[in-house]
């Protein structure tokens, strides 16, 4: 019998820092379980650039769907699924809800911007819509989740669009008082200064999550005292994949064979556990 | 435009020895083409490790064929498409030849064994087939092939299985006279002998794949020297990619923040150059 | 909020005959519980053939999965998910339930055949597997659900292999004491005569489900009266179609228009209103 | 060895009136070329019905690809895809190239309307894009694809927006400069007075395509005779199957048996024929 998932609404309201890791991968997701996250960020940028394809809606949905459904299926730890803004208007966002539930995901994250998005990191900064707008879209999502333990993030972009902190917070309070049951406020900026006037000015109204690609420099403990629920370290295990696959790649040609790699490749045996393999071969 | 690709019979018969490096998603694809490999191995223990599963036929051919394919529509260099034991009896080895020249692959490695198939390394040595049932197989796969270009690697487990040398070119012989376009020559063994042995008894009757797992120190000027055409570099990047993961994870979690990583996780904007955004961005 | 889905266990313990109608779209799925079907059998032979593919174990699980998917997602009666014989040995078996179950399928059918499986009309009749295996599948599917709903209906292909009632019967026998919670027997001869025999000599030890194919005109309550708990019509919509269809399109090119066939034609009005259209208008 | 697609471009040379029919299914496309149509067109409000949702982007690109993809490979006639309004903006439209072009579909249809779109039959009369952003994707789209047998239709839903002819007649002009293959001009008057002033005023710039779903009286050789190129049956089948399944699930329920269906009932061995099912069964 497989494990039971804990449902991120379960985890959130436990109290302390929530850590979440990005993956692309169900072995990812294991490999962050394992490590001692709290849950898995199944991240559009590195859905995305697993296919070698921009982070600017050009997968579909049943794409990041099927992503973040498959890494659920291997771990007992919530995932939270990046649903970029949604994936259209309101019709489209409450047929993302069916199909997110019914697949067994109990935490989505939608942002305020236009279909199709743009990584934020990307953005010219025209993306946002309306707050009115976004406020019926969430009002949408959560007349449409069947269940009561879905969990719904709401994640402005205000500040990557150069918007005023002032309109942050509004945007923060309305998208509350329709529903959302946790704000990401995100920013590119290098520090988290942003983040803690964001935080300052908020009053801990509901949950807050952050995302610290751009200031990595900000310790978890003092996220935790700053008033932080949730942490997403979004897409470092994608990154280092990618320095990882460069060198091991360079290494075969340059060296003509794999002998200066071997002490840093999991032997196959490990690969085999983590496939949990010797449980399915007694089946049979 | 997208560049077309080149077809791997029309590389193998350029006469060097060509290079796959195996992978499981089309960034790794993309990334063994840009080191300079000849082609990707869409390794089906890559693609099932990545699901958190054993390679042993759980996944089905429609998601071991959605990896390669969508692994060959990002790169230029041949796919070669590990398709186990042809995931069932002859109709099945036909289906499956429909489905992958449908989907642009142009070439793929079939084996002696049975369906479902466990991994090679994992093995009870008591997989095989008969030869006449390959062969019969080998047969429909070459009848149901509709372009020329089709290239089908036969993969022999006999060593893997325990069987004598003799038995293995027997085989060998049996695939080609039933229409193998290569013979990949398998083996669990520490030390690259057994392949050598089988080198020299096949005296190159057909191009012969090897896949260096376990016999790591064998160099690929030495392969082309023994008369190897193709060496698959099958699952070192999985094993970087576990190794690096890990210890990403446990960095992240054991300190609180990313700055000690920083150095080794490839920039943002690198990423993004992979994702090839700045092409797609000109577009809007 | 969508309609939540009864799970088939909590129907079949109402005690009455239930009927499924056979089906291979969500559309299809909808019209018939729209008729008053108490569930939908997911058939295999039905889902094969929109594929124009035989019902041959050519599809794979993940189509076959799909397509039960989508049903279960559009009704909120049952989707009796047609398991052919498991999708391979032990180990797919329980990968099976991990999938079905993830995707909100709450009952499968599964037959004592070898994979690759044949439809039961076009089977030679060499396919049965021994006794002890199934039982060994049986088991490991029960020990594998997660949820206590999940319904395991055990199919024996006995009679259809021109084996002894007296088989027929030891087997269902023993796929109850491995756990099956309803026998499915199936029968290809033109009357009803060997299912008689079966449910006399089976003393109701589980429910049992018929599927009248070639024995059309054993009405449903004469099957209530002789102890069967489910019928399943499970073709029918699709030979339908299939007359259907060949009609329509022979009328387009014979007549050169569509006027002769506008009186049977479902106006597309009827056909927004299943898409529930006004309600998904409403929302933008 | 499958039979090859010819492609639509080849046959739309060929100078008759070419007629397709829509379809949902692999089945429903080989029953249209049984019975003589020059292609298949898979339609948007189809594959939506078959899945019970509306035809207004809430199915993904993905899943729209793979009915099409699953009909062209079953039969030897074209099949034109329905891809709506490109699926986003020109990015999506340029993606959208790539995989179509991928997976072996030959010709398209795009029309110049917003994402998410809305089935013209129910669109509110607001949904046009201006000429110049559609003639832009357009170009996209035709600089987007790899080979010269693709096909282009560019859709105008000018009409079906209340606009004047004139602006029908310039955006079909400018679609033409901008790559189009051909035009299908839409129209929901309920006779073909509309499309006739088209034909008049356009003077066979490029093929004409029509979708004579509100004015079915039109006969083929009249449309053949006044310049239209393609005419599509876009929904028909799917409407017969509507009512031939209600009336089929009714008939089961209220009879109790399905003695009163098999004479409408195509036998299973007609399904089996459609299956191809004895060249299969010689396989093994």
């Amino acid at each position: 019998m497989r494990k039971s998932v804990n449902s991120f609404r379960s985890q959130v309201e436990y109290g302390r820092l929530l850590k979440l890791a990005g993956s692309h991968t169900a072995l990812g997701a294991v490999l962050a379980e394992e490590a001692g996250f709290d849950g898995v960020w199944s991240s559009s940028l590195e859905v995305s650039a697993a296919r070698a394809l921009p982070d600017a809606s050009l997968l579909t949905m049943t794409e990041y769907l099927e992503a973040a459904a498959n890494m659920q299926k291997a771990i007992a730890v919530p995932v939270v699924a990046d649903c970029d803004s949604g994936y259209g208007n309101n019709a489209n966002a409450q047929h993302m809800v069916h199909e997110y539930e019914a697949a067994g995901i109990t935490a989505i994250s939608v942002e305020d911007k236009r279909f199709p998005k743009m990584n934020s990191f990307a953005d010219r900064g025209d993306s946002l819509v309306s707050t009115a707008d976004f406020c019926r879209k969430l009002e949408t999502i959560k007349n449409a989740q069947s269940g009561s333990d879905f969990f719904v993030i709401a994640r402005t972009e205000a500040l990557i669009n150069g918007r005023p902190m002032s309109e942050a917070l509004e945007r923060a309070r309305a998208y509350k008082d329709f529903g959302a049951d946790a704000i990401l406020i995100h920013s590119k900026e290098k520090s988290n200064e942003q983040i803690l006037d964001f935080l300052e000015g908020w009053q801990a109204q509901l949950p807050v999550v952050v995302v610290p690609t751009t200031y990595p420099d900000w310790a978890d403990h003092e996220m935790a005292d700053a008033g932080v629920s949730v942490v997403i370290y979004a897409n470092q295990g994608l990154r280092a994949t990618v320095t990882s696959l460069r060198s091991t790649y360079e290494s075969i040609l340059s060296n003509g064979n794999t002998v200066p790699l071997e002490d840093d490749l999991t032997p196959v045996k490990e690969i085999f556990a983590l496939q949990g393999l010797p449980a399915w071969q007694a089946l049979d």
